[in-house]
């Protein structure tokens, strides 16, 4: 090893390390020009975060990285910890998270003091599985399956949940476009780490389940916020919606039913939205676990057309079995099949 | 927007946009010099990975953080990113990863063709769950606790797993130190996910469940191998482990006993490599999700001294029920405390 250093290969390592050194130079240089905005900003009263300087700065590292050949993928994914970082910086504290359940053990202290509680908080019905739910576990069980299964779930439930589908929205599915998964929530983690890589932005709606945007930001998403209001009745604006599309949105979240609203979002809405999305090559993904327990007509994501549809439910919800754990994903075949994160996570 | 352009903040923007694109190109050159070593080491017949160069690339960068006042966890993360975009460069091709599931896959077409196959890929015991689990789960089902429960696991099975513990290794845990997990897979996803930090290395002896160094990597790890063989009867050099030993060395991933190999590693290698680990705060993974089925003398991680061990097990070996998927990870309570995997992933 020691002749090595006066080699070729110990020079070219010399190089390495000390173009390593000075990218992490420019690192500390962006991040206190980064301080002086955020110092800017807070006397100035405006916002930290700033989407239309991000997605500025993502298109020119996107020119960059085809330019110079480096994987975009890469250029992504180190912009994305620089923005971070830089919020980071400006917010002057490590960036917060907060939790849900910290509102259900809140809402669960109040409780105790015998104060009455509305849960909007939690989805957990209020009736428990039918009796062939547990009388057909009970046999499976006494017949010996209980072995490891195909970490996409058993063919039978797959090929039952397909003809659901496909009798209810009367679209064409069949067992490969179904993932089942540890819950719904898992479903919704899954088409996320099998669509969305670091740096592209998902376009939540607020307010919604916390962990559409808690997930999609564990992998690297930028979130875009549209807040719904009780003046327009919870709905969001179609015109408004699409003028947040940019090169950078490549999923759109919908939670119709939607909890905690209970607002429904209509035909026309969805088939406007699933068109502008088709045109840009935007997934959505449509968490429709409430939709049997709607009073108003209901409309699926898969009543309109994109093929970068991704319909989540669960027997959670429908069936009253949130403990049971069963959700599935349906989407088109080429969505299911490089479900990455499936294999990474049911695989034995 | 358009005034701003001339203003303090339009100019900082700029600046950070310069700087980001200074970066970048900086990159762009380090590629370029990893192809160069790249061709020269493949000329030469000399590995693409060099564990002692990252580290003491590693080590660099620290201290540039330091000194620059960048956040260690950016620091680690962009060289990570960095270390591997030039082992795919060197590469030249992508990153390929292979997975024991295809492995299974081939083994049944072999079965299909009527050639008997001993099945050393996947731990499916030949025998099945207690009549006490079936019958259990079907009263408990019948008497409706069929909702959502803590994210960590009920109470009761978290006490048990304690008190089960306690019993058989004579060591103190309570409930507290029980994660109930879907399977021991995701015992083993939330260890690392707590511990382990991009640019950590995780160190694991081979040959193993792929699943260690595949989730290490995907969190962002990088992976130590050890490779024991037939003659050494698969037991590593206790000196040569500790030889291994780093800044950069945060966890040690064990399965004992061994899959595939059956090897056990004795007491004297336990609480030696417990007492080299404790000295440096490294943790110990331990996997002895097979220790019910040892015909000869087993020592548990746990009856060794070492406060960052973590042990991991599952019914699905001891109980012959893979299919329930209940696994546990045992550890001291900071650690399964601010286990933050298990809130993201199984809260609801």
């Amino acid at each position: 090893m020691k002749i090595e250093e006066n080699s070729e290969l110990g020079k070219l390592r010399e190089q390495i390390k000390i173009i390593t050194e000075d990218i992490f130079l420019l690192v500390s240089k962006r991040n206190s020009i980064s301080k002086q905005i955020g110092v800017y900003k807070s006397e100035k009263d405006l916002p930290i975060v700033d989407v239309k300087t991000e997605q500025s700065l993502f298109s020119s590292v996107k020119e960059i990285c085809k330019r110079e050949n480096i994987s975009e993928d890469l250029g992504m994914k180190i912009l994305g910890l620089l923005i971070n970082e830089s919020i980071s910086v400006q917010k002057n504290d490590p960036i917060s998270s907060n939790s849900h359940t910290a509102i259900i053990a809140e809402a669960r202290r109040i409780e105790k003091q015998g104060k009455p509680v509305i849960h909007l908080e939690i989805g957990e019905p209020d009736y428990g599985p039918p009796d062939s739910v547990i009388n057909d576990t009970f046999s499976a069980m006494r017949d010996g399956r209980t072995n490891y299964v195909e970490p996409a779930g058993i063919l039978p439930l797959r090929k039952r949940a397909a003809e659901y589908i496909e009798s209810r929205f009367n679209k064409k599915v069949d067992s490969d476009n179904v993932l089942i998964t540890t819950g719904g929530r898992f479903a919704v983690y899954a088409a996320l780490a099998t669509c969305i890589k670091p740096g592209d932005s998902v376009l939540v709606f607020q307010p919604a389940w916390p962990a559409y945007a808690n997930l999609a930001e564990s992998l690297g998403a930028r979130i875009i916020t549209y807040n719904t209001s009780f003046d327009d009745r919870w709905i969001p604006d179609i015109n408004e919606v699409v003028s947040l599309f940019d090169d950078t949105v490549k999923m759109i979240i919908l939670n119709t039913p939607n909890n905690p609203t209970g607002s429904i979002l209509s035909r026309d809405f969805m088939e406007s939205l699933s068109e502008e999305s088709s045109k840009r090559g935007i997934y959505i993904l449509s968490d429709e676990v409430y939709s049997e327990m709607s009073f108003k007509p209901f409309t699926s994501i898969f009543e309109t057309e994109n093929s970068r549809s991704i319909l989540i439910s669960s027997l959670s919800k429908s069936h009253g079995m949130t403990g049971f754990r069963v959700g599935y994903a349906v989407a088109d075949k080429s969505i299911i099949k490089k479900n990455g994160f499936s294999s990474k996570c049911f695989d034995y």
